[in-house]
């Protein structure tokens, strides 16, 4: 390794209180936006050899192989898990191999829950297994499982309005998928606004935009002062079965058994690697998506794809013999689906250095063919990235969306940071999302080129150009 | 009941004796088609009020809501299940409840079998818990499982080529899903074909159009001379997971465990009812659905919407205070799913009076928004029923596809008679065909009333025209 990260650190801290963050953070420049087009129009060679390598040439699925590979051989990747910590060693030797620079492991202690064994039976009106995944971080039931008769309400209102049938049973959450952030919060709260009105469980309608009997998991969080409950998530298909006949005036019994266990803390880390760039080392744009995946499925889409296309998005720029003025660093993030858990690690670490951040990126809505590239930055940052999205024309990706975002990058992206992420098919995603059906069944090779040869050239060319994407 | 079905049965028979099957089934006619054409669109009226009640008026939704009712309350309906069994009961009160007439049950002996509790684990090359839903007619495997090596083929020519491979292993058919009728006989013939090649077990690919780790089961067939060996259908993902690694060269290793028993066969019915033709009684246009299911999901899909539009037909007409000269008869079969078990039966007893059938029809592939009518029949026929289709112009369903089908009518279409199925969107139907997925949440109310409008006046008008379909 060149720059070990605290000595890099360090300098950076240096650069970053001598030339101050107007030159490179406020995009005070002397030159006409006409200037920058111009320069950027000089890309045009670059981003077609980058499509070409990627989309036709000998690097096209190679994203998907190394991805399944991975996947196949390590499984899903939960936070705290045996399978994470394999993937991380075999991520670390990949990039090695790969010939990338500064390939190292920045330690984050992460969080350790196990699901253990999980059921929930109906039990009146009829007797009906039901498929059932707990929710992260959520605690278990007794042995002998809870017990309860059932109380349907489809918003936070209703259980208000309810507030007193709730007590001693089961919550059912029948949320309609509005959109995917608006729903979670059922999810994410379900249990503590159940809790707080005297229920001993809480089951949540997966939030998902499309069911094939598929629970979804994900993080949930428990409050302060407000008794712990066993959470977890049901299918679409048995909640809206559930809210049928509690409209008819049926009684529901469900019993519900959880063996999960949260654990101390585990050792992990955030994997990256970089290309030091050649005129200022010291800044740097940053392509990440995340290791780590819940224990379902294979985290194929998420974030496999996001972690693959950003390290292809190095391997091409590294193939293709071209190294950008700035540095380029890749960052795969651990234990995001904990709350981005790796990324506040690496941001306290880092945000010394934040001057020096001309563009943070992160994959983290899926890797299939992309409609184009959510943006959140200046007026002025949007517009270059604008005529940056021109080079990908022959590929059709040109499209620039508001409200770049990832829980991996939104640190930064809120202390000032321009930030992108990859925007595609969005029902899609979250028809697999968190569920068993996260797999490579679901990836695409020849969407993956086209999604990394977007990220390789979006990246290479901000990283490259004469001046970083000026701030607010 | 006003006519007994053995009664009826006997007045048929001399009928067909003494007519001739020349004057009913033949179509020799002495009208021209033109008169055939103005006859048709007299019934203009009698189709929109169809339409309007059951698509905006007072009976929308309500075979939705029936069908909701029935299939949360039994859940799914296995051949030789007590749920079957129940539903069936729940049925016969039903149509009497609804006013219809010559309701009534017909035995037939059914087979039953039983999954029991399931297990798929691979050892190696990583542990994975995969889903797995043994398939019907199966045997089951030894307490403590089979563990074997895994052989993955991708059709029976492969398997026949690598034959000397397969002894002692567990085949793995990862077939390719170009449609349902090629991809099924990997289900249904996998077993005898992986025994003659000396393996212990098969596991095949889902039969599916789309998944979300979703297993899809369905009935296998075992061939005398060949030793039966434990069978069960795999998602789609984890059988791409072992081609892939297969191809990889790495070992793989599962064990299977399977509670599956065949029992002695099991009473069950074919549930019927009528309106009875006012000018010829003898006279059957058949609608009909099948109402056994798999035993996962709630049987919606497969076939609960299509027993319950058959329904539906006939409550559209009676309330609307008609009466066609044919008798409209509604049959529910049972044990589809095993091969036309209830429909063979019928199809014997009553196959003396083949000459009065002027249609059957069959809904058994969804009841989405419907794209048209299946039909088979003489080109005649078809020209009468493409006229009477044209009556669905106000809700735009007018298209006449080739080939009506359906398990059930099968014997009949096959002997001569016209034949029509619903047809309407294919993946999606497949997409949920078998699975645990096929639950209310796949029906729409108003799709639902669209494919009962159109049932209604197809069944109606056929059966009220003077003259029956002519036949080839
Ligand atoms: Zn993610
Ligand atoms: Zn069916």
């Amino acid at each position: 390794m060149k720059f070990h990260v605290s000595v890099f650190v360090g300098v950076v801290h240096f650069l970053s209180l001598t030339s101050g963050k107007a030159v490179y953070g406020n995009g005070i420049s002397q030159r006409t936006f006409q200037e920058i087009k111009e320069e950027i129009a000089c890309y045009g060679d670059v981003a077609k050899a980058i499509i070409n390598l990627a989309v036709y040439g000998k690097a096209q699925n190679r994203s998907y192989e190394r991805l399944a590979l991975l996947v196949d051989t390590v499984g899903p990747r939960l936070s705290g898990s045996k399978s994470l910590e394999k993937a991380i060693q075999i991520m670390h030797q990949n990039l090695q191999e790969d010939g990338l620079e500064n390939v190292h492991l920045e330690p984050v202690k992460i969080p350790h829950w196990e699901r253990g064994e999980e059921s929930a039976v109906m039990l009146e009106p009829r007797i009906h297994k039901m498929a059932v995944l707990g929710l992260g971080s959520s605690i278990g039931t007794p042995p002998e499982g809870v017990t309860a008769e059932v109380l349907v309400v489809t918003s936070f209102d209703e259980l208000q309005r309810r507030a007193p049938e709730a007590r001693g049973k089961i919550v059912v959450y029948n949320q309609p998928y509005t959109n995917y952030s608006r729903a979670v919060q059922y999810r994410v709260q379900g249990a503590v606004e159940a809790a707080k009105v005297g229920a001993l469980a809480s089951l949540i309608r997966s939030v998902a935009s499309f069911s094939i009997y598929s629970p979804h998991t994900g993080i949930q969080e428990y409050q302060d002062g407000v008794p712990k409950i066993p959470t977890a998530c049901i299918t679409v298909e048995d909640a809206e079965m559930m809210s049928r006949m509690a409209s008819r005036g049926s009684r529901i019994v469900i019993q519900l058994k959880m063996g999960a266990k949260n654990y101390p803390d585990a050792d992990s880390f955030n994997t990256v690697a970089e290309i030091v760039g050649s005129k200022y080392p010291e800044q740097v744009v940053l392509v990440s998506g995340h290791l780590d995946s819940w224990d379902v499925g294979q985290g194929a889409m998420d974030d496999g794809g996001g972690a693959f296309i950003s390290w292809e998005a190095l391997s091409l720029i590294k193939d293709l013999g071209l190294r950008p003025k700035r540095t380029l660093r890749l960052v795969l993030w651990t234990a995001e689906e904990q709350g981005g858990i790796g990324a506040l690690q690496y941001y306290q670490l880092h945000k010394a250095n934040i001057s020096n951040y001309s563009l943070v990126m992160e994959s983290d809505l899926g890797t299939f063919l992309p409609s184009g590239l959510q943006f959140t930055g200046s007026d002025k940052a949007r517009a270059i990235v604008e005529e940056v999205m021109c080079l990908l024309e022959p590929i059709n990706v040109t499209q620039v969306f508001r409200a770049g975002e990832g829980t991996d990058i939104n640190f930064w992206i809120q202390a000032g940071v321009p930030g992108a992420s990859l925007l595609d098919d969005l029902y899609k995603y979250f028809s697999f999302h968190h569920s068993h059906g996260d797999t490579m069944t679901v990836m695409d090779p020849k969407q993956m080129n086209v999604a990394a040869a977007v990220w390789a050239v979006v990246s290479f060319v901000i990283a490259d150009m004469e001046e970083m994407l000026p701030r607010s």
